[in-house]
């Protein structure tokens, strides 16, 4: 763990410099200044994260990190915890959403077995990483022990540095793991000290009596394993493995300067804990959606960092920054290809 | 005008035969049901709308409609009329923002000059349906006369049933034209009675006071060319002859069940025509973003839609629609390639 914070305490700011450069070349566009909106503040956000003017997206991976979670016990969802493996091999076929959205937008993808309470063998194109087989239910103990959250942190840490030697421009965060909203709502409550009540949904689909049954449940558990000394303790206490890769995963890419994409719910605990325990890491996130799940947006303000988009989607798996990433891929291109007034021979405002 | 008006009354509600059909595999897929939100309720509209359940896109088609107006003799523009042909040869040349964003979402675009001042000779690639060189200033005069209007709508229908017989799946409004967005606020003033100074905008960049006097103009202008007897003839009082061509592009597309992406404030002025004219246009229609041009959302809401974006974009041109389209495409993927629970052997909710 010590090397771990070591490794964080060197992660930058962004790199401002270069934005009057960035927003000289972006008023020269063939447009009316900041007509563009998002797309062009897009630009400058990829520019300070990356501290180039030279601003291409060509390679983007998406991570699907997988685990299980011991909670699932306390029957907080509406689908049975056999559906995280299951998932785990659709997605190698390629039949999840995930895939067929990741594809769609020209992402490459990485599955990765951080806790999957499952043997599965070593099937082609699986990344394993497990941990062990599930998180600990934190209603009764940590979720898992300090050496097992630096080994999910190094896993993700290692991901993403892998993904920087690849060449790769952009990643993106995704999660699978049934249950998986509970340990999120409880990082976010023992974060930002929030009542279980006023950020937990229905997840997968839990019904009115579910969601106060996971209420309850998470009252109980946050009060059993408080007091927490800091977010990677909250991570290690009531978190999840695939969340903790996630975490390893931004801490890296932010380390090596690569811009992120966080997906939804499940992602955005996890960089709610990259942020908290290294606010430099804020700038260098891009946020894809605003879940329907009802605390995601609630987070997001608490945060300070605004979605780009909302599409009322709550399925995870990397989804949302999945159709995000050609709304940032187009923002450069606007930067890149457009012609100058000067260029095109029209004339500027009166 | 007669024919426009018989070829409109043919055009038909939305065929809801298939929702079933449709949700149902919908709910088949390896997702919580209802998870993708907006992409879910996207395929079931381009189904209703094309009255098909094989849904692809494969052919994609955005049309750049410029014209000019006299009422920028006003001084409501913060750019010079001169502008208006200036970005034309631009589009031409490949130089413009929506060049570059259609080219991104794999788009063809076509570019007509419906009423732009200016001789063009003949530019390749420019569609020539010139009506006369920019609508009249409506301050003074309607801005078109009866038979300019049908020959605008009818410009418009033509495109759009070439679109048909090209095999385009599905079509994306844009314009181009100094000043529109004050005819635009026009025909919203008198198609719902809303005051002007609710949903005055500054357009491509007028500062307060010259806000002020464009509310002021509008009130003058709306005034003097009172009553109005249909939507068709707010278009032809108060209206442009690109916003024209865009309403004709709407009916031609409605009539031949080709699914429409209507851009923003400009082309959401034409799209508000045709439904007030032909309410059974309303859900052929996909609104594409929120413009930050204040008044669109208001008026979104009037006609009870939503948007698929919401990126504080005020460009015009087609530029929302090149990037909502692959939002839609990314909906007929999910549904044509997704594995099934059964075919992909996950189990159901508890």
């Amino acid at each position: 763990m010590k090397k771990i914070l070591e490794y964080i305490s060197s992660i930058e700011e962004v790199d401002r410099s270069l934005d009057v450069e960035v927003q000289k070349k972006l008023d020269s566009l063939t447009k009316p200044p900041g007509s563009l909106g998002r797309l062009e503040e897009t630009v400058k956000e990829f520019a300070r994260m990356t501290g180039k003017t030279s601003l291409v997206i060509n390679k983007k991976r998406i991570f699907i990190m997988a685990g299980d979670h011991g909670i699932a016990q306390e029957g907080v969802s509406a689908f049975p915890a056999e559906v995280t493996p299951q998932m785990v091999l659709n997605f190698l076929s390629g039949g999840a959403a995930i895939n067929v959205l990741a594809k769609h937008a020209g992402c490459e993808t990485r599955v990765i077995d951080m806790g999957v309470n499952f043997d599965f063998g070593s099937p082609e194109g699986l990344i394993n990483m497990k941990v062990k087989k599930g998180a600990a239910n934190f209603m009764n103990e940590p979720a898992m022990t300090e050496e097992e959250l630096a080994q999910a942190i190094n896993a993700g840490i290692k991901l993403a540095e892998e993904a920087v030697a690849d060449g790769v421009d952009i990643i993106g965060t995704g999660d699978m793991g049934i249950a998986n909203t509970t340990p999120s709502t409880a990082i976010y409550s023992a974060l930002f000290d929030i009542d279980p009540k006023e950020i937990t949904g229905p997840g997968t689909g839990l019904d009115p009596a579910g969601v106060s049954r996971k209420v309850d449940i998470l009252r109980r558990a946050l009060s059993n394993r408080a007091p927490f000394d800091s977010p990677l303790d909250i991570l290690m206490k009531v978190g999840g493995l695939e969340i903790a890769g996630i975490v390893g995963l931004i801490f890296g890419a932010a380390k090596h300067r690569l811009p992120v994409v966080i997906d939804g719910f499940i992602s955005t605990a996890a960089a709610a804990v990259a942020i908290e325990a290294v606010p430099a890491v804020r700038e260098r996130l891009f946020f894809a959606h605003a879940s329907q799940e009802p605390g995601h947006v609630i987070v997001l303000n608490k945060l300070g960092v605004a979605p780009l988009l909302d599409l009322g989607m709550r399925l995870g798996e990397g989804t949302g920054g999945a159709l995000a990433i050609p709304i940032i891929e187009a923002s450069l291109k606007i930067f890149n290809e457009m012609a100058s007034f000067d260029s095109a021979g029209v004339s500027g405002a009166l």
